[in-house]
């Protein structure tokens, strides 16, 4: 058996939880996209941060991987063992330990999820923005640096984490950053590990911003004859300075999709989704000017909403899209793409990739942050086609290149994990080694999440 | 001559644009608060990259230290080559490279200052919001994670900084981050770089995010019995959501000094002074929340401004305060002292701040940028008098400690440098030692700016 004396010194440290069954292993080997199942040698439940230290103080010493699992959301395979080990499940590290209401922060555990934690908020009347669509634990979108709908308002995990307690891959305990709003006080550590994918450090506690629940809410929702014309109003938006909470874009394939999941009839055209957050008066104003602004662009079927009731069914085309469209091809597998560009390439972007899956022999309905210059296209193949598999990676390798040519990224939100290991090179060039350098210098045996986002030897 | 063969190297590589004229090495080692003259043995002033990079590499070649320099006005001597070698200042490379207005997006290179680069924007409707104050350079606040009046509404420039062009210390070239509005991709390297004070390479080109010039603004000042009155003011507007720009206090001192520099008359008590920036409609009905709650906390005199020659008016006391102040005693060193705590440590901070200087044998005035907990004691000591020195260093030694029993920071936006040196351990624990040995993966020599931030051997 491999790795026998650690495993005996962890099932020592953690008793009961350190799971060795075959159940468990296999649903810490799975992730949510298509990725091989590739189980850990074992999963372990930490409850303490001490814990956590002593788990990879026993991994250091007989040389074995250390892998961080938060809910399990991720889509680029980040929670894998591709290189066995140990699989760290924060599931019992889930408590919101300090809500402080005066300085709008939370410090919680990495294992809460961020719903979980928005149900524990809403007596204080704060909530915590940040909404990647998945329910994913806080750790992990720390971990993958996510966002979502909110972003372009709220900012991304990169804006709204203060100060982390983080294990190093020696057992170290650090803590990083401070309640204080903002400091200069030396390098950025708490930014270096959000988005570090569990390759430099376990994160073990988090201090959040939060941010006031809003007064007034008022969504819109509107159609346009072309993407071109919906993209030229979230750039005019922008420049006008409104700040809108969310601004989402989907494409007639999309809305075709949740016609027929929903028994809906919008009309099947790209759409825009907005939501203005403030004063009754101040969203009001608001949205009555961006309802000008896509006038001028030649929108119809404006509808917008203040009441609960009115704005969730306005919603109901965006929330129901990622499940309408994996519904309009039953048997299929989503590979989900995560570009990210210029508001100024944003068009061509997305005419471009429109054009790539119209050529294409599989459907891949858009969506997307339009507000970020980030969108996905949900490209629906059967795993067991060959040619639809080929044809899949090949529509996403276009569309991960042309981000880079135009100025962006290979992935706006979603993370490097194993997915997009292969244009770190083409993205980052000599910073890459930079990474790798920082890795060896706080990882030298590779520990922590082998076979993710650095080069791989 | 130490380093003749390195010097000589310099010249060919930069001709009269390396300078070792006594006049320039004394202005190069030389900074705007206490500490002693330290010349470098050399000024290079680089038109290009190619060479910053050319640079680098005949220092490491000669184990010469490199340190930039922009526009000097560091306050905790970053600029000064404390080891010696060869001073990198960037006033040749002082261009505004591209504005992007789509892309609200400005590329630029490090010497510009900020009143530079809002000139040139003058015209487009963007403008880049942070202000220090002092006229720096971009890459000057880049480097120490500059912030100021405005950080409250618009961020530091942890938040403002997109991309970066930085040659490390071996010469190579990295770019990193993208002019997508976000990215998932790999480590931070921008965020390491950005605070990291010229000890992991030299910036020597900048990406930054611009913000619409706002259609309306408005300003208001009004006065306080206590600093605790003020400060329940700001903290309840924060709360409120109100999207403050600016929200300044001056205590009583800077009041007096002001009065007495600008033959002012206003009442010598603490103040608050607030700016909002949006729609004509948006920052009325911000302005008129914000007294309903300052009017709740016993403030009287609230005046408020909207044209530009009233709001000059208005903010007449803020914007001269550290001139009154340094005015208020002739003949004197000032030490600004720059610590940040959480929001609900702020009047705590600020009220025993103000004991210890009433015990203390100097004056020193305290304003500052209070909705991001962020506050100033300018103590004014004469340097010639060891007890005012003394007591000097202990006023600021007690502030510095408070600040992290209080959970803050020792450095709200001026930076490590030397001033704050001492510090670092009791703030960061072993996180000094992660920041050491990041440095150590990156600077192996340690050429680049050393004696600064990091543990000194």
């Amino acid at each position: 058996m491999p790795h026998a004396a650690a495993l005996t010194a962890l099932g020592t440290v953690l008793g009961d939880r350190l799971s060795r069954s075959k159940p468990d292993l296999e649903a810490h080997g799975t992730s949510e996209t298509h990725f091989a199942m590739t189980p850990p040698d074992a999963v372990a439940y930490p409850e303490t941060t001490e814990e956590v230290a002593q788990i990879i103080r026993v991994c250091a010493e007989h040389g074995l991987p250390v892998v961080g699992w938060g809910a399990g959301t991720s889509l680029e395979g980040h929670a894998l063992a591709v290189r066995g080990g140990v699989c760290v499940d924060f599931s019992r590290m889930n408590r919101v330990l300090e809500v402080r209401e005066a300085d709008m922060l939370a410090r919680v555990q990495p294992g809460l999820t961020r719903e979980g934690l928005n149900k524990e908020l809403r007596a204080t009347g704060l909530f915590f923005p940040v909404d990647p669509g998945a329910d994913a634990s806080i750790g992990g979108m720390a971990a993958t640096r996510a966002s979502g709908t909110t972003a372009v308002r709220y900012g991304t995990m990169r804006d709204n984490v203060c100060a982390l307690e983080v294990v190093l891959a020696d057992g170290r305990i650090i803590r990083t950053g401070s309640a204080a709003p903002k400091s200069s006080a030396g390098y950025d550590l708490t930014g270096l590990m959000v988005g570090s994918e569990g390759t430099l450090g376990l994160i073990t506690e988090l201090t959040l911003k939060l941010h006031g629940q809003p007064e007034a809410i008022v969504a819109a929702t509107c159609a346009f004859e072309t993407i071109e014309a919906a993209v030229g109003s979230v750039t005019e938006t922008i420049q006008m300075g409104l700040p809108m909470a969310r601004i989402e874009f989907v494409d007639a394939a999309t809305v075709e999709a949740v016609n027929a999941y929903s028994k809906a009839d919008f009309p099947a055209r790209p759409h825009l989704m907005v939501e203005f957050h403030g004063t009754p008066a101040g969203v009001a104003e608001q949205a009555e000017r961006f309802g000008e602004i896509v006038s001028d662009h030649g929108a119809t079927g404006f509808a917008w909403a203040d009441r609960p009731e009115d704005r969730t069914r306005l919603w109901q085309m965006r929330h129901s899209a990622y499940w309408a469209i994996l519904a309009a091809r039953p048997g299929t597998t989503a590979i989900v793409t995560d570009v990210c560009v210029p508001i100024s390439a944003l068009a061509e972007a997305v005419a471009e990739t429109q054009a790539d899956i119209a050529a294409a022999p599989i459907p891949a309905p858009i969506l997307g942050h339009v507000g970020d210059g980030n969108f996905h296209a949900i490209l629906l193949m059967d795993p067991g086609d060959p040619a639809e598999r080929a044809a899949s990676e090949e529509l996403s390798r276009r569309m991960a290149e042309r981000a880079l040519r135009l100025g962006g990224t290979v992935t706006g939100e979603h993370g490097i994990g194993m997915g997009k290991l292969g244009y770190m090179a083409a993205e980052h060039g000599a910073g890459w080694d930079v990474m790798g350098a920082v890795k060896q210098a706080l990882d030298p045996q590779g520990l922590l999440n082998p076979g993710k986002m650095l080069r791989q030897d």
